[in-house]
C-alpha cells in the first residue's frame, strides 16, 4: 500500500518504519518541525514536504499521527481526492475526520511507542471506519503488521483507553513510588523483578482476582501497620497506600 | 543438608519440594493439620509427625513455614539441641524466634508461593541470621535454590516487604480492577497483555520515571475527564483513578 504520513513524532516514525519493512512505500512524510520530517524521510527513503499542501492528494492512507489535540485542526488542512483517512489516538472519536475524505476512521497500536523503537513489535491494534470499504483497506494494513488486530467503535475504544490507562500508566506509576523508595532506602529494585514477573504471569493463567495475595487480601492489619509505619515522612506514597489497601480489603470482605 | 520441616501450606510445600530436588533431604514433616502433613511427606518420601515433640531435635535447618501470627507460638513449642532455626516470613522480626534455637534466622523467597508449584523457580531470596555460623548455614541452602540471595536485617527486610505489596499486590489490584471493568463492557482482557508486558520491559531498562506516559503524566485534563465519565457509575474504580491521576500529576508537576 502507499501511505501518506502526517507526523514524525513517536507513532509516525515507529509505524513509518513497520510499514517499509512489511512492504508498504512511505510516498510523502509531513511534520509540523520541517527538520524531523526531513531526517525521518531521508531514513525511510522518501520525500518530506513543508506544507500539508504539498501532500499527495491520492494514497491508499493517509496515517494522521500528530497529538490527541491537533488531529482535527491538522486533518480539516488536508485536500484528499482519493484514500482512507485515519487518525492513531485511543481516546479521539473518528468522527473528527469527517468531511475531510470519503473514507477515514483508526488505527490504533495499544503500546507505548518511543521513538528509538525499530518496529512496532507485540502489539494489539484496535481498528475502526465509517465505511466498509475503509474499514477492509485499514484491517488490511493493520494485519500487515499485528497478529492482533480487533474492531472497537469510539465508546469501545475510549473503555479500552481507560483500560490501557490503569494497566499501563498507573502500574507503571507505582513502580516508579516503588522504586523512589527502594533508592532512598538504598534497596536494589532489580531485586523485584521475578516478583513484578510473576504477577503478569499469573493473570495469564488466572483471574487477577484470584492471584491476589498480601496482607490487604488477607486482612492483616497488624503487618498492614507495619507498613504504614514505614511510611509515616512519604505522604504521597502513605496516600495511595492508603487508598490502595482500602479498595483490597473492600474487595475481599474485611470492612 | 538435613532439613526439618513445620508447616505445610504453600511455602512448606514448594520449598520442600525444591530442596528435595536440589539434594537436601527432608527428615521430617509437621503441620497443623496433621493429614496436609502426611500427604506432602509421602509426596516428599519421608515421615510426618503428628506432635511438634515428636520432631527430631537435630538438623542442618529448622524450617518454620507457618502463618506470620503463628511463627513465636509455634517456635517456642520446639525442642532443638542443635541446628539452625528460620522462619520464611517478609515483616516478621528474627528476634521471635530467640531462646528456642541458639542460631536463628530467616529466609524469605520474594515470590507469591502457591501450592501447585513444581518448584520455587526464579525467586530474590532475602536472609537473615544472628550469628556468622547461622548465616553460613542459611546462605548455602539459600544459594542452593536460587541465583538472587541478598542479606537484609529485621528493618531493610520490612521495607523490601513493603516495595513487594506495592509492586505486586498493589499492581495485581489494579489488574483486578481493570478486568472486571473489561468483563463487565464484554472487552477481551487477554489484549491487553501485550501493553502489561511492555511496561516490565520498559521498566528493567529504564527508570519507571521515564517510561511513564499516559494522560495524567501529559497533563491532558481532556482525556481525564473523557476517563472519569465513563466511572460515573463505577465509585470504587473512580476513586483509585483520581487518586493515582492526582499523584500522576503532581510528580511531573502539573498541578
Amino acid at each position: 500500500m502507499d501511505v501518506v504520513l502526517i507526523g514524525a513524532g513517536n507513532v509516525g516514525t515507529v509505524l513509518g518504519r513497520t510499514f517499509k519493512q512489511v512492504g508498504h512505500a512511505i510516498t510523502a512524510i509531513w511534520n509540523r518541525d520541517s527538520e524531523k520530517a526531513k531526517q525521518l524521510a531521508d531514513e525511510l527513503g522518501t520525500v518530506a514536504v513543508e506544507d500539508l499542501k504539498e501532500l499527495p492528494q491520492k494514497a491508499d492512507i493517509f496515517l494522521l499521527a500528530v497529538s490527541d489535540k491537533s488531529i482535527q485542526e491538522v486533518a480539516h488542512q488536508l485536500t484528499i481526492t482519493a484514500g482512507v483517512l485515519v487518525h492513531a489516538a485511543g481516546a479521539v472519536s473518528k468522527e473528527v475526520l469527517q468531511g475531510v475524505s470519503n473514507d477515514y476512521g483508526v488505527i490504533w497500536p495499544m503500546k507505548m511507542i518511543r521513538s528509538h523503537m525499530s518496529s512496532l513489535g507485540s502489539s494489539a491494534i484496535i481498528i475502526d471506519a465509517n465505511s466498509a470499504s475503509a474499514l477492509q483497506v485499514i484491517e488490511s494494513l493493520a494485519e500487515s503488521i499485528s497478529r492482533q488486530v480487533s474492531r472497537a467503535d469510539d465508546d469501545k475504544r475510549l473503555q479500552m483507553h481507560l483500560i490501557a490507562a490503569i494497566t499501563s500508566n498507573f502500574t507503571n506509576h507505582l513502580y516508579h513510588l516503588a522504586s523512589d523508595y527502594a533508592k532512598e532506602k538504598e534497596i536494589d529494585f532489580s531485586l523485584f523483578y521475578p516478583l513484578i514477573e510473576g504477577v503478569i504471569a499469573q493473570i495469564k493463567v488466572q483471574d487477577p482476582e484470584k492471584a491476589q495475595a498480601g496482607p490487604a487480601f488477607r486482612g492483616d492489619r497488624v503487618t498492614i501497620e507495619k507498613h504504614r509505619s514505614l511510611l509515616a515522612d512519604e505522604p504521597v506514597l502513605l496516600k495511595i497506600y492508603d487508598e490502595m489497601t482500602q479498595s483490597i480489603l473492600h474487595k475481599f470482605g474485611h470492612q
